[in-house]
């Protein structure tokens, strides 16, 4: 059987994850999809991609699981081909919660799927990149990466330890030839399997015909995904580690909004 | 038995975390001292502080240990008095090691030590603060927090999630009174305890012969100690958030190191 | 005629300036208050420190203009003593003005007084303090130096360039003994002689009735002078290069503000 | 005469200008190049473009000099296009200089060159831009608009004036269709016009055989053109304020360089 150069996603829903994947598979990489749950969604998702001429495979994996995100990446590597570019996007997100509300059960979820996950991921992919001499590794990232927000105690603490894993992973390995991005996500994206779960469906299509559809105030993922396409396809004299992202109608996070500017 | 207004110091060695407690003894507070290890040690600081007339305790805690923490601060709350001040200085470096010397557990370990830890003592005490309208938490922290150097994969995402938690703490709790403080101490510290036994007893005479002892480049934690204890005395119409802290002739972590700065 | 140690205070009005003078003054030092204008306010400054017993001296300068600074440095070096201390402390605030309202003139007027003046002070007095190998430059700057709001293009521009020279004056001179401190006032002081007047009389009444007055909701400037103090007087061995200072009730710059927090 | 869209480049040299200036060219964008001096290198760089099969033009400015660029923009509009994109390029380095090395007039040209000019631009650019309800603003920038290292007084205060303008022109006119990126050139950059004239060529060339050639250790200009034309060519929905690059061999300017990084 042919190796394929492969995307491996984790955390692909129909949201950037899924869409990075199909933009990886456009491309020319074979992309493998991991979520937690939804065969269906899933199988829509490599569907999808086959449909337009791509090549796709999947599975369902609980990423936070004992041995779980390893055995994916071991068994990928062995069976379809080299990784040469992973997709790190599991969200940490449990929406907002005062201290008060916040368990320490959820705390420890929140490192787990932000910082641990991905330090499991470098620890058994890095060296196989070292060897190839290659390799990126592209992070989604969120505002709760740059600072703390009020009701984000769990979200905050997890994903600035996942910006810091950005920095030392390309501290140690860019010299060796894996390129690492941090990728802000400083906006909603319009996502199904995110955003419209957190807000509930009603919530959800209203904000979408407020500011999305036609409006662009919503990160649309497809879009999202070029620049993801960009930065794997950076040459290496010229590498990226941290970018921003967001709608050209929404503020950043270090703006005052500019509703309610009136200070300065 | 009469009540005093308490400075509880988790992570208590003859470095910062004794220092500090001995300064917050002299302006009136009684000291709580908790240290993992080392009972002639935690009993020598304690004596030596009220020896000078002030008021102290102290108990060796494994903070990481379930429950630890926490029965610590019940404890106090009950038998002393209300924690006005907590100092939480636990270290979570490992020393210099590759992604590939860095275990599971060494990553866990240093999230507990640096994040978890300091979430832990905030969820049982920013209630009896609040209710009390007041108090202090102030938080010793590391360079690493605020960048991630190769060889601190571990020590750079725990510490990040300190920082954050700090700002998600004041973000919730400094309309109530309570004051959170991220310190950086941005430079090696003259302590026995933490650098001495990272460097070995020869190596950390030698540094001292080099660069402290009268040359005032190492931190010198009686100095330090001064700047704790201003951020728990400042009115709250005029409150510091994060504040760095340096010898004089070292380098702060943005610039490029004068000995090398050859670039631009 | 003795000499005395001197705390030079560019931008002596009533609110920090002023105050961080009588606070220097009841600590032992000589206050030179200079401000642009306001002959009756800087005698009434004056005069009430040295009713408390203090030790004071001004004059009315426009710093901007050529040798202005220059001038008063060396005179006062000359006259009265060295000049321990400096307090820059120049406004560069025009309000809030859109890009076509924003003229060159007051660009470059912006530059002049956040940027260009602090540089002048320091091209005189630098060498004098390096010679006495000690001094400390305590800089007032504002949220607009972190980042740049909407309607705040010359000051933002201004203030970045303030705080990026107290970063090249400690890379060069800390070592030397001279200590520069880059003091953020994130938020609105107390002061008739910057908020009243750029609020005007009643919208600053009405201000202090609803945040000021016994709620602590403005900066004190009396408050925000004990950090000043507390600054310059750092041993070397722990100086603090930045800090920050807001009211207890008040967002950091980096937070959205809680009223309008409905997004992660 | 049919009208091209524009890409103006100010301070379009054999480096990153004259190279993202080929890049638009090449993706049918009219290239105007601006360039202080040297009217044969201008004409082989707008010469190349040509025998490409692109559309360029250029002239020689002195963009400081009074109504230069104004003069530039306006006959560019109504001679040749609208200016979709303009690329701000113009260096202000001027070496390392420690303070007493560092004039006033060389304080004012920095600012002139870094901050001002930019201003200006965004002057008479924004009002057309809006009126269009598009374009790009694509902002060189260096490490020294992060953080002011030993010998950049002038650099450091200069460049972090630009990248505040570069947040404060968001947050006026991201809403309206303009976007401005920042982009941190955080290393060396193999070009003869600036590295070249810098170092000399004999230094140059030296160090183009150590890190250059084929070992993509310097920054090369066609590499840095792809993320140029990628920030132009984002769509609203995902638009990127602030992007870094660098040699993958090279150290952030945030890390210790990992040749003496012995400390934590």
């Amino acid at each position: 059987m042919e190796r394929e150069n492969v995307c491996l996603v984790i955390g692909a829903g129909a949201g950037i994850g899924g869409t990075v994947a199909a933009k990886f598979a456009s491309e020319g990489y074979h992309s493998h999809l991991c979520r937690r749950s939804d065969q269906d969604g899933l199988e829509k998702l490599v569907g999808d991609i086959e449909k337009s001429g791509g090549s796709a495979s999947g599975e369902l994996v609980n990423a936070i699981e004992e041995n779980a995100i390893e055995d994916v990446i071991t068994r990928v590597e062995k069976d379809i081909g080299p990784i040469e570019v992973v997709i790190y996007n599991l969200g940490a997100q449990t929406g907002m919660k005062l201290l008060s509300q916040t368990s320490y059960k959820e705390f420890e979820w929140g490192w787990k799927m932000a910082s641990f996950g991905l330090f499991r991921v470098a620890k058994i992919l890095c060296p196989l990149m070292v060897d190839r001499g290659k390799g990126s590794i592209l992070v989604t990232s969120a505002t709760a990466a740059m600072r703390g927000n009020a009701t984000q105690h769990s979200h905050a603490a997890a994903m600035a330890g996942r910006r810091m894993l950005c920095q030392t992973f390309n501290a140690e390995f860019s010299p060796k030839g894996i390129h690492t991005s941090h990728i802000i996500i400083d906006g909603a994206v319009d996502a199904p399997d995110t955003l419209g779960k957190m807000l509930g469906e009603e919530a959800y299509q209203a904000l979408r015909k407020e500011k999305g559809l036609g409006k662009d105030g919503l990160l649309l993922p497809d879009k999202i995904a070029e620049t993801y396409y960009h930065l794997a396809d950076q040459h290496r004299s010229a590498w990226t580690h941290e970018v921003d992202l967001r709608a050209y109608n929404d503020d950043p996070w270090w703006n005052t909004p500019r509703n309610i500017a009136n200070s300065i």
